[in-house]
């Protein structure tokens, strides 16, 4: 039945109906791009006038210290004006999103029959590019669809932080005391992609002295970030929605920041040209990788083994023969 | 005055000098790979119709197990044997070469000063692609130059002694007793790529027990080498050139097999076809790197920001700025 109404559906009707507010159309929208669908391209061509309206936040932090209490801290302080929210929950290490989503229903059961509230978790299905990829396509798609804020939550493991620190408007970096977190930021190179920063369970032993900690590093280490923005560093305890007032005034001052300064409009220029460069990469390995399983490159590599040809004649080639 | 003589010799000069055997001339040839010079393209052109006759040899294992020491005796072997020898000594750990050139020139003694023996050391000089681009077409250079054997000497770190197999028509694996050295094998995955394994410094304690260890792990293994091969475990104490015919006999009879199975010539067609792909990947990405510089890019960002592109249709017009 659903596929059968699904079939009928153009895209044109799914977008209206999902910007119309029908969760059903917008999780198809988001389905589309985790599948890489081939009508992919139709989607994003429809979406584009749409998109731009939403502020993107981003969460990351080690596990442990409270993501997503604290995303639903935040949603519902968003709620409370009355804003429709989207939250992508991003999770690089696992290649099913099941054990995500059962953690957010858990969590986030305050929200699941919100209508104004869409959930998603994304998880990579290991096609070329990955969550890299496809939250960015995700993201435009809640965009479009109306969100006024769209939250990201990534688990901070490696490469994750910096991907969405280049996704997000503004970026809150999670922490907790006693887990050694100070360290770990600095060597984890998060203190640079920061806009806010949250100690959370500050009701924990030692959290005062995890603020200082993150503080001091502020001051000392050379910030890259553009503009005149200091990150603060407030507390709370998520679970008990404590400190949600400081947290939710953080990202106000460096929402406001971001406009007054220009630096939102440069972030987002950056984005764009981030995600048409990885797109235009993704198509040229796409097709080399043709090449390689049909006869061209084959050809080419005979040729240099005789000597015939020298390798950079024949990687012109190949380049020719991709860009054709 | 070596600057103006380099001025006035032309390409086809300096290829027909070093083919003549003038030191000089190789390594400049060899300088112009590292340095990713201009003149780069010619080089391999005039290059290309004397290239394949040398056999590759690659030789890699943990630092300490003794590569300069065994590299100088299998050199001495294959000097007896009046055949031309070249030498890379690959070091992708170093942005410089000098200490490993110091390194070779005390353990290569025996053979700075033959003619027909070039030694060359490899370091990463931070251009794209590094030095799994600059490594196959040095190779290129002692190869058409004359060499009857290369011998690729690589730290067995990581990746590269995967590059290393990628490159050499006989891959050679060098361990030591009590170093754990077959657990780490078996670990980095270098059983799979090694053709022949010699466990050096035999006069140590263990030594057997290596042995048997390995040749255990080659059984047990489900090798994923093609064809019929049964990489063989030899003993040496090189530093006093003990084990030196076993080591000899263990390649030729590698050699022999290369030649008799055909998969001398499929290797070799799947190491150009790699070089062709990763030159043709390097051209691709500094032509989008170039947009990026530009103003090709940061437009189509513009567009995309403003909502009147949308990312994909932006990227195939990055695409075709590209394969222009």
């Amino acid at each position: 039945m659903a596929a059968g109404a699904r079939a009928d559906l153009s895209i044109d009707d799914l977008v209206r109906r999902a910007r119309e507010g029908s969760p059903r159309a917008v999780a198809r929208l988001i389905s589309l791009v985790e599948d890489a669908s081939p009508q992919l391209r139709e989607v994003m061509a429809a979406l584009a006038p749409h998109t731009g309206r939403a502020w993107v936040i981003g969460l990351t932090g080690s596990p442990g210290v409270g993501k997503s209490t604290t995303t639903s801290m935040i949603v519902s302080a968003l709620r409370a004006r009355d804003l429709r929210v989207g939250i992508l929950a991003v999770d690089p290490s696992s290649p099913f999103s099941g054990g995500a989503l059962l953690g957010d229903r858990i969590r986030m059961q305050d929200h699941v029959l919100d209508r104004e509230v869409y959930i998603r978790s994304m998880a990579s299905r290991g096609h070329l590019g990955g969550l890299a990829w496809s939250t960015p396509q995700a993201l435009r798609v809640l965009d479009a669809c109306g969100c006024d804020v769209v939250l990201v939550e990534t688990v901070g493991v490696g490469q994750s932080e910096v991907e969405v620190a280049r996704t997000a408007d503004t970026t809150v970096v999670l922490l907790a005391p006693g887990m050694g977190d100070g360290v770990q930021a600095a060597k984890a190179g998060i203190l640079e992609i920061g806009d806010v920063f949250v100690v959370n369970k500050a009701d924990r032993e030692g959290a005062d002295a995890t603020v200082r900690d993150i503080r001091g590093m502020i001051s000392l280490g050379e910030r890259r970030q553009a503009g005149d923005w200091r990150p603060p560093v407030v507390k709370s305890v998520a679970s008990r929605s404590e400190g949600v007032d400081d947290v939710m005034e953080a990202l106000d001052k460096h929402w406001d920041w971001l406009q007054s300064s220009g630096e939102l409009g440069r972030r987002r220029h950056r984005r764009a040209a981030d995600e048409i460069e990885a797109l235009a990469v993704t198509a040229l390995r796409e097709r080399i990788g043709d090449l390689r399983s049909g006869r061209g490159l084959d050809d080419l590599a005979a040729q240099v083994v005789a000597g015939d040809l020298d390798p950079y004649t024949a990687a012109d080639r190949l380049v020719a023969a991709v860009a054709g």
